[in-house]
Protein backbone atom coordinates (compact mmCIF):
# COMPACT_ATOMS: atom_id res chain seq x y z
CA UNK A 1 0.00 0.00 0.00
CA UNK A 2 3.18 2.35 0.57
CA UNK A 3 3.93 2.05 -2.94
CA UNK A 4 0.02 2.90 -3.93
CA UNK A 5 -0.02 5.80 -1.87
CA UNK A 6 3.65 7.30 -2.49
CA UNK A 7 3.87 6.96 -6.44
CA UNK A 8 0.60 5.49 -7.96
CA UNK A 9 -1.69 7.89 -6.14
CA UNK A 10 0.54 10.77 -5.66
CA UNK A 11 1.19 10.78 -9.46
CA UNK A 12 -2.45 10.74 -9.97
CA UNK A 13 -2.58 14.04 -7.82
CA UNK A 14 0.14 15.99 -9.89
CA UNK A 15 -1.76 15.17 -12.89
CA UNK A 16 -5.22 16.52 -12.10
CA UNK A 17 -2.82 18.85 -10.48
CA UNK A 18 -1.53 19.73 -14.36
CA UNK A 19 -5.65 19.68 -15.94
CA UNK A 20 -6.67 21.99 -12.63
CA UNK A 21 -3.71 24.56 -13.95
CA UNK A 22 -4.58 23.98 -17.47
CA UNK A 23 -8.32 24.91 -16.59
CA UNK A 24 -6.81 28.32 -15.47
CA UNK A 25 -4.47 28.96 -18.52
CA UNK A 26 -7.59 28.45 -20.28
CA UNK A 27 -9.25 30.77 -18.20
CA UNK A 28 -6.95 33.80 -18.56
CA UNK A 29 -6.93 33.65 -22.04
CA UNK A 30 -10.66 33.65 -22.78
CA UNK A 31 -10.38 36.96 -19.95
CA UNK A 32 -6.78 38.38 -21.76
CA UNK A 33 -5.20 38.42 -18.35
CA UNK A 34 -1.78 37.62 -18.12
CA UNK A 35 -1.50 34.05 -16.33
CA UNK A 36 1.28 35.42 -14.65
CA UNK A 37 -0.85 37.20 -12.22
CA UNK A 38 -2.82 33.41 -11.68
CA UNK A 39 1.12 32.34 -10.66
CA UNK A 40 1.73 35.12 -8.38
CA UNK A 41 -1.72 35.48 -6.90
CA UNK A 42 -1.92 33.70 -2.89
CA UNK A 43 -5.14 33.65 -0.51
CA UNK A 44 -3.13 35.75 1.91
CA UNK A 45 -0.56 38.08 2.22
CA UNK A 46 2.16 36.44 3.79
CA UNK A 47 1.04 32.62 2.12
CA UNK A 48 2.78 31.65 -0.54
CA UNK A 49 2.05 31.98 -4.54
CA UNK A 50 1.02 29.59 -6.64
CA UNK A 51 3.95 28.72 -8.31
CA UNK A 52 5.62 28.10 -4.84
CA UNK A 53 2.39 26.30 -4.17
CA UNK A 54 2.51 23.61 -7.31
CA UNK A 55 6.64 23.70 -6.27
CA UNK A 56 6.14 22.42 -3.03
CA UNK A 57 3.89 19.97 -4.18
CA UNK A 58 6.06 18.07 -6.44
CA UNK A 59 8.48 18.57 -3.80
CA UNK A 60 6.51 16.78 -1.28
CA UNK A 61 5.80 13.66 -3.35
CA UNK A 62 9.77 13.78 -4.82
CA UNK A 63 11.17 13.98 -1.38
CA UNK A 64 8.43 11.20 0.04
CA UNK A 65 9.38 8.62 -2.45
CA UNK A 66 13.56 9.52 -2.06
CA UNK A 67 13.07 9.52 1.84
CA UNK A 68 11.01 6.36 1.93
CA UNK A 69 13.82 4.41 0.27
CA UNK A 70 16.93 6.27 0.86
CA UNK A 71 17.70 7.76 -2.36
CA UNK A 72 16.94 11.61 -1.58
CA UNK A 73 20.76 11.75 -2.07
CA UNK A 74 20.10 10.76 -6.04
CA UNK A 75 16.52 12.41 -6.68
CA UNK A 76 16.58 15.18 -9.42
CA UNK A 77 17.58 18.92 -7.87
CA UNK A 78 14.86 21.73 -8.48
CA UNK A 79 16.18 25.67 -8.47
CA UNK A 80 12.61 27.03 -7.34
CA UNK A 81 13.06 29.23 -10.43
CA UNK A 82 10.19 28.60 -12.55
CA UNK A 83 8.21 31.69 -13.71
CA UNK A 84 6.13 30.57 -16.16
CA UNK A 85 2.91 28.13 -16.94
CA UNK A 86 5.37 26.24 -19.15
CA UNK A 87 8.11 26.01 -16.46
CA UNK A 88 5.66 24.78 -13.90
CA UNK A 89 3.86 22.13 -16.52
CA UNK A 90 7.57 20.79 -16.81
CA UNK A 91 8.26 20.80 -13.22
CA UNK A 92 5.25 18.93 -12.47
CA UNK A 93 6.04 16.53 -15.74
CA UNK A 94 9.51 16.00 -14.03
CA UNK A 95 8.04 14.64 -10.78
CA UNK A 96 5.87 12.23 -12.12
CA UNK A 97 8.88 11.36 -14.58
CA UNK A 98 11.05 10.41 -11.22
CA UNK A 99 7.95 8.53 -9.11
CA UNK A 100 7.35 6.49 -12.36
CA UNK A 101 11.21 5.10 -11.94
CA UNK A 102 10.48 3.34 -8.22
CA UNK A 103 8.61 -0.10 -8.07
CA UNK A 104 6.69 -1.67 -5.74
CA UNK A 105 10.01 -3.77 -4.24
CA UNK A 106 11.69 -0.40 -3.56
CA UNK A 107 9.10 0.38 -0.70
CA UNK A 108 9.93 -3.06 1.05
CA UNK A 109 11.74 -1.56 3.97
CA UNK A 110 10.08 1.66 3.38
CA UNK A 111 7.41 1.27 6.65
CA UNK A 112 10.10 0.90 9.45
CA UNK A 113 12.86 3.15 7.23
CA UNK A 114 13.95 5.57 9.34
CA UNK A 115 13.19 8.99 7.90
CA UNK A 116 14.77 12.06 8.68
CA UNK A 117 15.51 15.93 7.49
CA UNK A 118 17.82 18.95 7.93
CA UNK A 119 15.75 21.10 10.10
CA UNK A 120 14.96 17.78 12.18
CA UNK A 121 18.05 18.49 14.11
CA UNK A 122 18.66 14.71 14.13
CA UNK A 123 15.32 13.45 15.51
CA UNK A 124 13.33 11.00 12.91
CA UNK A 125 10.23 9.23 12.23
CA UNK A 126 9.49 6.27 11.03
CA UNK A 127 8.56 5.45 7.58
CA UNK A 128 4.96 4.92 8.09
CA UNK A 129 4.81 8.10 10.38
CA UNK A 130 6.30 9.82 7.94
CA UNK A 131 4.18 9.28 4.97
CA UNK A 132 1.09 8.62 6.66
CA UNK A 133 1.02 12.44 8.75
CA UNK A 134 3.74 14.13 6.23
CA UNK A 135 4.00 13.13 2.82
CA UNK A 136 0.19 12.93 2.23
CA UNK A 137 -0.93 15.63 4.26
CA UNK A 138 1.55 17.72 2.25
CA UNK A 139 0.71 16.87 -0.89
CA UNK A 140 -2.91 17.75 -0.33
CA UNK A 141 -2.41 20.32 1.53
CA UNK A 142 -0.75 22.24 -1.89
CA UNK A 143 -2.40 20.64 -4.35
CA UNK A 144 -5.41 22.00 -2.85
CA UNK A 145 -4.59 25.57 -1.85
CA UNK A 146 -3.29 25.74 -5.53
CA UNK A 147 -6.86 24.50 -6.83
CA UNK A 148 -8.04 26.95 -4.05
CA UNK A 149 -6.07 29.80 -5.59
CA UNK A 150 -7.98 29.69 -9.21
CA UNK A 151 -11.16 29.12 -7.72
CA UNK A 152 -11.03 31.92 -5.74
CA UNK A 153 -9.56 33.98 -8.89
CA UNK A 154 -12.63 32.59 -11.11
CA UNK A 155 -11.54 29.94 -12.61
CA UNK A 156 -14.31 26.88 -13.11
CA UNK A 157 -13.04 23.97 -11.39
CA UNK A 158 -14.77 21.74 -9.55
CA UNK A 159 -14.45 18.49 -7.44
CA UNK A 160 -13.92 16.34 -10.06
CA UNK A 161 -10.79 18.11 -11.30
CA UNK A 162 -8.92 17.46 -8.03
CA UNK A 163 -10.36 14.09 -7.55
CA UNK A 164 -9.53 12.79 -11.15
CA UNK A 165 -11.10 9.59 -12.27
CA UNK A 166 -12.28 6.66 -10.03
CA UNK A 167 -11.52 3.17 -11.32
CA UNK A 168 -15.11 2.54 -10.94
CA UNK A 169 -16.00 -1.38 -11.62
CA UNK A 170 -19.55 -2.78 -12.32
CA UNK B 1 -2.04 0.55 7.41
CA UNK B 2 -5.96 0.75 6.39
CA UNK B 3 -6.26 1.47 10.36
CA UNK B 4 -3.90 4.10 10.77
CA UNK B 5 -4.90 6.30 7.91
CA UNK B 6 -8.78 6.17 8.03
CA UNK B 7 -8.69 6.23 11.60
CA UNK B 8 -5.74 7.40 13.95
CA UNK B 9 -4.55 9.98 11.35
CA UNK B 10 -8.43 11.33 10.25
CA UNK B 11 -8.79 11.77 13.97
CA UNK B 12 -5.50 13.72 14.45
CA UNK B 13 -6.38 15.91 11.29
CA UNK B 14 -10.16 16.11 12.78
CA UNK B 15 -8.51 17.60 15.95
CA UNK B 16 -6.61 19.81 14.03
CA UNK B 17 -9.28 21.46 12.41
CA UNK B 18 -10.52 21.73 15.76
CA UNK B 19 -8.04 23.72 16.86
CA UNK B 20 -8.06 25.88 13.31
CA UNK B 21 -11.40 26.83 14.44
CA UNK B 22 -10.59 27.80 17.71
CA UNK B 23 -7.84 30.06 16.13
CA UNK B 24 -10.66 31.24 14.29
CA UNK B 25 -13.20 32.10 17.10
CA UNK B 26 -10.22 34.04 19.27
CA UNK B 27 -9.37 36.09 16.36
CA UNK B 28 -12.80 37.00 16.13
CA UNK B 29 -13.07 38.06 19.44
CA UNK B 30 -10.33 39.72 19.60
CA UNK B 31 -11.61 41.49 16.55
CA UNK B 32 -14.96 41.99 17.76
CA UNK B 33 -16.17 39.79 14.53
CA UNK B 34 -19.46 37.94 14.55
CA UNK B 35 -17.60 34.16 14.33
CA UNK B 36 -20.77 34.04 12.60
CA UNK B 37 -18.84 35.52 9.32
CA UNK B 38 -16.19 33.90 9.48
CA UNK B 39 -18.32 30.46 9.77
CA UNK B 40 -20.27 31.51 6.80
CA UNK B 41 -16.94 32.49 4.43
CA UNK B 42 -16.06 31.27 1.65
CA UNK B 43 -13.51 31.43 -0.77
CA UNK B 44 -15.54 31.56 -4.21
CA UNK B 45 -19.20 33.06 -4.37
CA UNK B 46 -20.07 28.85 -5.92
CA UNK B 47 -17.98 27.08 -3.31
CA UNK B 48 -18.77 25.72 0.29
CA UNK B 49 -18.63 28.22 3.30
CA UNK B 50 -16.49 26.98 5.85
CA UNK B 51 -19.42 25.42 7.96
CA UNK B 52 -20.00 22.94 4.94
CA UNK B 53 -16.29 22.19 4.53
CA UNK B 54 -16.45 20.69 8.15
CA UNK B 55 -19.26 18.90 7.85
CA UNK B 56 -18.41 16.93 4.35
CA UNK B 57 -14.66 16.73 6.38
CA UNK B 58 -16.44 14.53 9.16
CA UNK B 59 -18.62 13.06 6.84
CA UNK B 60 -15.60 11.56 4.48
CA UNK B 61 -14.28 10.40 7.78
CA UNK B 62 -17.58 8.90 8.99
CA UNK B 63 -18.80 7.16 5.97
CA UNK B 64 -14.94 6.25 5.19
CA UNK B 65 -14.54 4.11 8.27
CA UNK B 66 -18.26 3.26 8.08
CA UNK B 67 -18.11 2.18 4.21
CA UNK B 68 -14.73 0.38 4.81
CA UNK B 69 -16.24 -1.95 7.43
CA UNK B 70 -19.68 -2.26 5.77
CA UNK B 71 -21.31 -0.56 8.67
CA UNK B 72 -22.89 2.37 7.27
CA UNK B 73 -26.19 1.48 8.61
CA UNK B 74 -25.35 1.59 12.00
CA UNK B 75 -22.91 5.13 11.56
CA UNK B 76 -24.57 8.10 13.48
CA UNK B 77 -26.50 10.50 11.25
CA UNK B 78 -26.11 14.20 11.01
CA UNK B 79 -28.56 16.30 10.33
CA UNK B 80 -26.45 19.27 8.64
CA UNK B 81 -28.12 22.07 10.52
CA UNK B 82 -25.07 23.44 12.51
CA UNK B 83 -25.13 27.13 12.86
CA UNK B 84 -22.42 27.89 15.44
CA UNK B 85 -19.23 26.85 16.57
CA UNK B 86 -20.35 25.11 19.38
CA UNK B 87 -22.42 22.86 17.21
CA UNK B 88 -19.68 22.52 14.51
CA UNK B 89 -17.29 21.52 17.19
CA UNK B 90 -19.79 19.13 18.76
CA UNK B 91 -20.16 17.62 15.06
CA UNK B 92 -16.46 17.57 14.91
CA UNK B 93 -16.08 16.04 18.75
CA UNK B 94 -18.99 13.34 17.73
CA UNK B 95 -16.98 11.82 14.29
CA UNK B 96 -13.72 11.56 16.44
CA UNK B 97 -15.79 9.97 18.80
CA UNK B 98 -17.29 7.12 16.14
CA UNK B 99 -13.81 7.09 14.99
CA UNK B 100 -12.59 5.74 18.40
CA UNK B 101 -15.14 2.68 18.09
CA UNK B 102 -13.00 1.37 15.68
CA UNK B 103 -10.50 -1.46 16.00
CA UNK B 104 -7.80 -2.92 13.49
CA UNK B 105 -9.86 -5.67 13.03
CA UNK B 106 -12.62 -4.47 11.68
CA UNK B 107 -10.49 -3.53 9.09
CA UNK B 108 -9.04 -6.94 8.30
CA UNK B 109 -11.39 -7.35 5.02
CA UNK B 110 -11.26 -3.61 3.86
CA UNK B 111 -9.26 -3.63 1.31
CA UNK B 112 -11.00 -5.88 -1.14
CA UNK B 113 -14.42 -4.77 0.10
CA UNK B 114 -16.93 -3.56 -2.58
CA UNK B 115 -17.51 0.12 -1.70
CA UNK B 116 -20.24 1.82 -3.58
CA UNK B 117 -22.54 5.15 -2.75
CA UNK B 118 -26.05 5.57 -3.85
CA UNK B 119 -24.85 8.12 -6.55
CA UNK B 120 -22.43 5.81 -7.97
CA UNK B 121 -25.72 3.79 -9.65
CA UNK B 122 -24.36 0.27 -8.70
CA UNK B 123 -20.69 0.75 -9.31
CA UNK B 124 -18.34 0.08 -6.57
CA UNK B 125 -14.26 0.92 -5.97
CA UNK B 126 -12.71 -1.75 -3.64
CA UNK B 127 -11.40 -0.79 -0.35
CA UNK B 128 -8.25 0.20 -0.86
CA UNK B 129 -9.34 2.24 -4.02
CA UNK B 130 -11.73 3.87 -2.23
CA UNK B 131 -9.38 4.93 1.10
CA UNK B 132 -6.43 6.02 -1.23
CA UNK B 133 -8.58 7.58 -4.06
CA UNK B 134 -11.64 9.21 -2.33
CA UNK B 135 -11.55 9.27 1.46
CA UNK B 136 -7.85 10.80 1.82
CA UNK B 137 -7.85 12.75 -0.13
CA UNK B 138 -11.38 14.19 0.40
CA UNK B 139 -10.65 14.45 4.00
CA UNK B 140 -7.96 16.75 3.12
CA UNK B 141 -9.41 18.87 0.35
CA UNK B 142 -11.89 19.99 3.10
CA UNK B 143 -9.90 20.32 5.98
CA UNK B 144 -7.36 22.30 3.86
CA UNK B 145 -10.28 24.33 2.46
CA UNK B 146 -11.80 25.00 5.75
CA UNK B 147 -7.80 26.67 6.62
CA UNK B 148 -7.69 28.61 3.89
CA UNK B 149 -11.09 30.35 4.27
CA UNK B 150 -9.61 31.15 7.59
CA UNK B 151 -6.36 32.09 6.87
CA UNK B 152 -8.15 34.22 3.50
CA UNK B 153 -9.64 35.78 6.06
CA UNK B 154 -6.79 36.96 8.73
CA UNK B 155 -6.53 33.96 10.83
CA UNK B 156 -2.85 33.21 12.07
CA UNK B 157 -3.19 29.49 11.40
CA UNK B 158 0.20 28.06 9.21
CA UNK B 159 1.38 24.52 8.57
CA UNK B 160 1.68 23.31 11.74
CA UNK B 161 -1.63 23.58 12.87
CA UNK B 162 -2.76 21.70 9.42
CA UNK B 163 -0.26 19.01 10.16
CA UNK B 164 -0.59 18.65 14.24
CA UNK B 165 2.56 17.52 16.54
CA UNK B 166 5.00 14.61 14.75
CA UNK B 167 6.11 11.34 16.87
CA UNK B 168 9.20 12.79 16.32
CA UNK B 169 12.37 10.02 17.97
CA UNK B 170 15.59 10.52 18.82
Amino acid sequence: MIFQLSIVQASKMLQNLQQILDKGAAFAASKKIDMTVLLNARLAPDQFNLIRQVQIACDSAKLGAARLTNQVDSAPKHADDETTLEQLSQRVADTVAYLATFNPADFADAASQKVSQPRWEGKYLTGDEFLIQHVLPNIYFHITTAYAILRHNGVDVGKKDYLGAMPYKS
